[in-house]
């Protein structure tokens, strides 16, 4: 329990503190911070606190303003953080409870701060990991019989994405200008017309490796400092006509959007369950038997210009991915490709089985031949500009929830192209 | 003419002056240095004597560790830095002619430094531009009537590589671990046995453009600082398998190195010949008629171990590209895809049309059906632990050059996999 109040249902109890980095009007600085309840805890304030035989040598990592130096201290300096953190806020812990000049200080309302993103993030690597999803996209271009592509449960595909266009939760989102190509007509210029979400969650690299050397699957943990919530904006019509030979390009760099409080894999730990059965066997350095899937509960929702709330869309959950984030990880390095400390991968669009739990509009309208309902007469087969979509996640305990709060972004009208 | 002697075929004469970041044993700091002759110019010690109009406001660049700041400051502030550095350099201008402590402080003996990365780059994006590497690999792959793919005449195709294994020449590369997937068997995992290099240009970004904005053709060239040689290091088998439907992956993450000394796009302005015809016309806006290619000779060799020197495989030619570098920006950023000073931007592979020109083993050798011969009873399909691939790249002026140096790397053993 902690001395600072909120209900049951609030993300932000003292069994997860996420971390996030934030300014205020008053302080256009960027520093690091925690959530807890409505309040978020302003580490720069009490770094002197951080007395544990690993932090009290680097307290200065609590004074910068992103994460990417706490994220390379690896798992027992994050641990230590988390423990100090649990007992600094706790009911029974008079330091910042009893003294009113600091907590005035250390805390700010969750309803003042500007967020901003939690690390410098040096490269993006999106996956491709929920069979559903993978599944239903084949099924659409290639058909029922060609549905998953040969090399798809041998390895966690994926492509390498634009990290300059990461962007944080409540950032509008232009809708890109590009080439398409009507099926029987010559490519011409214009604004997307097929604009759509992908519902996804993205970890963020702790420690990294040196190029060359790669991450041994016993060890992944190691480097796997949280988690956040990611919607990779798509461009059907762009991305089309361009990714033969190489992959999505400009169908998916005008914007990514990530939640701003990284939860910790030490809070997540207790919501792990059995992964994925994998059918064929994972490859001997992909293979790993402890549970690294998480029981989080994934929602999307449309709101269109002038709804006073959100129409839930769909209903996930982490479980749906085939390949774990550990495995993601040790497959990326296994060529000696070099991870740094503040790297962002993405899981790919996390669909479910069920109609109702499909991460993107291409599914859940299944091109185009129908429609999501967004109540009040509002439909949808992609998204109209003004439309903000809102993920939420969150992983339910017992008397105390531990999530990610929400990544949000609204759709702006296109310039002329 | 400049009071630094050099002969004519040295590549680092008074017209070129290419940036470059390095250190020597005495100061291991990175410093921004101006190759001539056989001598760097330490730009930090002079940082006082860039007195223009424009840089007399912000000589900080020059005190910096990379060239990202001085790559932002555009077009007018890189002409008065060159202006500058040509008067302070000439035969004529006693400045660092006549004073003998201060030409002691500046000037360091190329074979005394260590090159860096010349920038920090936030991202890397390669390019598929030229027309003969893209046939060629389409017949290897799809048949002479599938080539090009439908959308290659139309927009320059790319893909986000790797910002993370972007090394710089000289730097060992570790020949990769990945999964296999022979003809007849199921997928194994173990050590490339299709290594190959890529013969490449890259240009980095000044001044880069607000996510949601895009850059005009007209307006491409005050975003494009400067060219450097680039070997995008290839993994065929692993590639092969793993590229569908995303595009490549750890086929290419292992390491892509590029030449230390960033040639700027005024140095290469006198070179400029008529672009490629294309047909069909561009779109509107890729189109522009003022030439920026660029007839930069470029060679490839490789040297075995034992061998005294490398042997040319290759020789190609910037012009070879079907699309301009101003074509690539711009397409990059029509989606809104905001670039950043620092950015990377790889050609693809220049191959030419002749069977000598060709910018990689895969199409030197096709598809392992011949080999290349390198002198002494040599022969190689693919690269063999221990080989080194060195990329060179001038451009012939009368009576002088402006070339790019060398571009280099040798290949490590994997590691067990």
């Amino acid at each position: 329990m902690s001395f600072i109040n909120y209900s049951e249902d609030c993300e932000f109890s003292i069994q997860n503190l996420p971390y996030g980095v934030f300014s205020t009007d008053a302080n256009p600085k960027h520093r690091i911070g925690v959530a807890i309840g409505d309040q978020v805890l302003d580490l720069s304030t009490i770094t002197d606190l951080f007395n544990g035989p690993i932090l009290s040598e680097c307290q200065g990592v609590f004074s910068e303003g992103t994460l990417n130096s706490f994220m390379s201290l690896g798992r027992p300096a994050w641990k230590e953080a988390r423990t100090t953190l649990q007992r600094l806020l706790s009911t029974s812990e008079p330091t910042l409870r009893d003294n009113a000049e600091l907590r005035k200080r250390a805390f700010v309302p969750q309803s003042a701060v500007k967020m901003h993103l939690p690390a410098t993030i040096g490269d993006y690597t999106d996956f491709y990991s929920s069979m559903f999803h993978a599944t239903n996209v084949g099924i659409m271009f290639r058909g029922k019989d060609n549905a998953l592509q040969p090399n798809w449960k041998h390895l966690p595909v994926a492509y390498h994405g634009r990290s300059s266009s990461v962007v944080i939760s409540g950032t509008p989102i232009r809708r890109p200008c590009g080439q398409l190509k009507p099926a029987d007509d010559p490519p011409s210029v214009g604004a997307c017309k097929l604009l759509d979400f992908e519902l996804e969650m993205g970890f963020f690299v702790g420690p990294g490796n040196n190029l060359g050397d790669p991450i041994k699957i016993n060890k992944a943990q190691d480097h796997i400092f949280g988690m956040v919530l990611m919607n990779d904006w798509s461009a059907r019509d762009i991305q089309k006509w361009e990714y033969v030979p190489l992959g999505p390009f400009l169908g998916k760099n005008f914007g990514t959007t990530i939640s701003p409080w990284v939860v910790t894999m030490d809070a997540l730990e207790q919501f792990a369950i059995p992964n994925c059965k994998q059918d064929p066997p994972a490859q001997p350095y992909l293979h790993h038997d402890d549970p690294y899937t998480f029981d989080i509960k994934l929602l999307v929702s449309i709101k269109a210009e002038g709804m006073k709330e959100g129409a839930v869309v769909a209903r996930s959950n982490h479980k749906n991915l085939y390949w774990t984030v550990k495995q993601q990880l040790v497959h990326h390095a296994i060529s000696g490709c070099n991870m740094n400390p503040g790297d962002l991968l993405g899981s790919g669009t996390i669909s479910g089985e069920t109609d109702d739990s499909l991460g993107s509009l291409l599914e859940l309208c299944w091109k185009g031949t129908r429609e999501v309902d967004l109540g009040g007469g509002i439909k949808r087969k992609f998204l109209k500009d003004g439309d903000e979509v809102i993920l939420k996640g969150y992983c339910q305990g017992d008397g105390y929830r531990v999530g990610f709060g929400e990544c949000t972004g609204k759709i702006l009208p296109a310039h002329p192209c």
